[in-house]
């Protein structure tokens, strides 16, 4: 196969990546000169050999010498009575940048299919326990933060289920983000699901 | 003005359309048979005729003979201890489908604008004050239930303003939809606004 | 059924509107006064009175007391060697806009689906055939204007077959709008065919 | 800059790609493991090191021991006589793939803006005319396509200029390829000019 069609297979795997926009990023990356093309190759490498995985969080990060934590979770002002269970390094990007947690993180890997048969090996739930053990004596309150789909409230049924007896023995409190109207929402568009939670967690 | 043209206009005024489509609107007439574009003409007849406004929620409503109050208002096993305020009428209409809400409803006829100088002559709000009085003994909460978005929230801001003290009197709770992820919403995509509220209320 | 129901079914009816919008229509009907609901009632009911098909072209157009025929079949200074043959009433209307044709216009009234078995009864070919004969001494162009589809390719070919041979009788020649890149296009996206026209038509 | 910043800038040139969902290629790279991306870094390090510009298209092509030209220049079953000019690297890879064309490509790098105060650096025009030159024994047609929008018509208005004299005196026709209906196009949307192309140059 041709370094062209390769770069293509490659580009067609990116989220929200069809065949024929990977072409053309192949293409784009053609036209650029060589310099440009080294530097790309280079960007790439480095993220290869910069890229560890937190022991805590389970988290994609970048080197910085402290290996093995990631910075969030070595962060000693953050509050150590929280922690978030998210189900993709992306979402824990995208909570920590809207600044309104200010506990740790957790990433699950993955959020469960209905019927997922290996439910262990597709997320971190032993790994999730074993953390949550080993922060009882500090850990107050567990916020299972998945998308408002079927997989994800499935995920969290499954993940509920299973922390639950640690979890009160303990005295860790688990929650789920509040459901309701979404910032912008219209009510006239409004699902019939989301209007009942909106009505029930009415404030 | 040609017919055509006034049609065109008058479509032009529906909600979502622009000119192109209203003029496609008007061919399809045209294109139509006779007796179509008669039958066409009749039904928005009927509806002028039949169309009333409630005298209790200020929808409007098919006629039926019981002329004044629509069946809603009308409706005796439904729960007057709960009043829900809205602006629109298809804001009660997506409600109401949704079959989560069993109390009665009010609808305000707009929302405000931040600057609007004659918020009284916008909006219901001496026919909403008037209604909650005379309904004073067996309200107990009242729903005030805009989009989410600034227009919305400043209507809440001053219904309530306008409300609270008759409401306090009355022991009338006044409430808002709860906020926070929509059903379907993913984490990746939610705005810190959202993100807040979902924390803040997390179940 | 209600007036409601009825309107919006027949809202459902016109082009590009979806049950969802048609409700929304209906709404819209009715938060308006009564006044603005007779107007648009009259209005419609205004075309129904004044449309009338032109027996020339078989257009509908605006009655306006010189009765049969419409005002551009009526119109003396345009170019009577020209004839073009459109399907629909809006493509008539989409060309006569663009001011590009000078002749007279024919509307067969629908295209013919690959398998139509009674294409006679779909449209308008002996319409189209008899007025061919009518203007034989006038005449010296026919252009058949379809879309650029497989069912416009295919009237245009049953078209074609059928005035073939009274065409060549009369000396009048049988045209297509010329094929190949649309104003605008952008070669990259250009699709197979589209840059085989433009190859083979190159100028 | 971490490596995270720096390659969200570069998949942000990338065509078609905002701030947001470069930083979603990031997390994707981040959360493979590092031999998949050793395997995109590897494969975006061939495409450098085999990346080569052709010296009679001045297209980009991959390196397969004939250095120097391309395989279609090198490829002397095709049609001497006829020569496209493109604007673009994807525009010859578009032509190519719908097999329309059988002559040869010359890339001209990029368009004219219509006030493009230095023609000359912006588009290989004195490259063009020397490769015309070079092989004017045997080139009867230059086709100049570009997109047909104002940068395009301007460019091949420039191109025409430019190389018309030494044309002329070659015997070399300078052409435009077809412009109407593209495929697929319907009448009732098509804009003016094109309306006015394809009657211009109806079949």
């Amino acid at each position: 196969m041709s370094s062209i069609d390769k770069l293509t297979d490659i580009f067609k795997s990116f989220p929200g990546i069809g065949p024929r926009q990977a072409r053309r990023f192949v293409y784009h990356l053609l036209s650029k000169n060589t310099e440009e093309i080294s530097e790309f190759a280079s960007a790439v490498e480095s993220l290869r050999k910069e890229s560890r995985q937190c022991g805590e969080c389970f988290g994609f990060y970048l080197s910085d010498g402290n290996e093995g934590i990631c910075p969030v979770c070595r962060d000693d002002s953050r509050d150590k009575s929280s922690l978030m269970v998210l189900a993709k390094d992306v979402d824990m990007e995208t909570v920590e940048k809207s600044r309104v947690f200010k506990g740790f993180y957790f990433v699950l890997g993955n959020t469960l299919a209905i019927l997922e048969k290996e439910p262990e090996r597709k997320i971190r739930i032993s790994e999730l326990i074993n953390r949550m053990s080993r922060q009882s004596s500090t850990l107050k309150e567990v916020v299972l933060a998945f998308n408002l789909n079927p997989e994800g409230e499935h995920t969290a049924e499954y993940v509920k289920e299973r922390i639950r007896s640690m979890a009160e023995q303990a005295g860790i409190k688990i929650t789920l983000p509040g459901r309701g109207l979404s910032s912008g929402a219209e009510l006239e568009y409004a699902d019939s699901k989301t209007l009942e939670n909106a009505l029930k967690n009415r404030e």
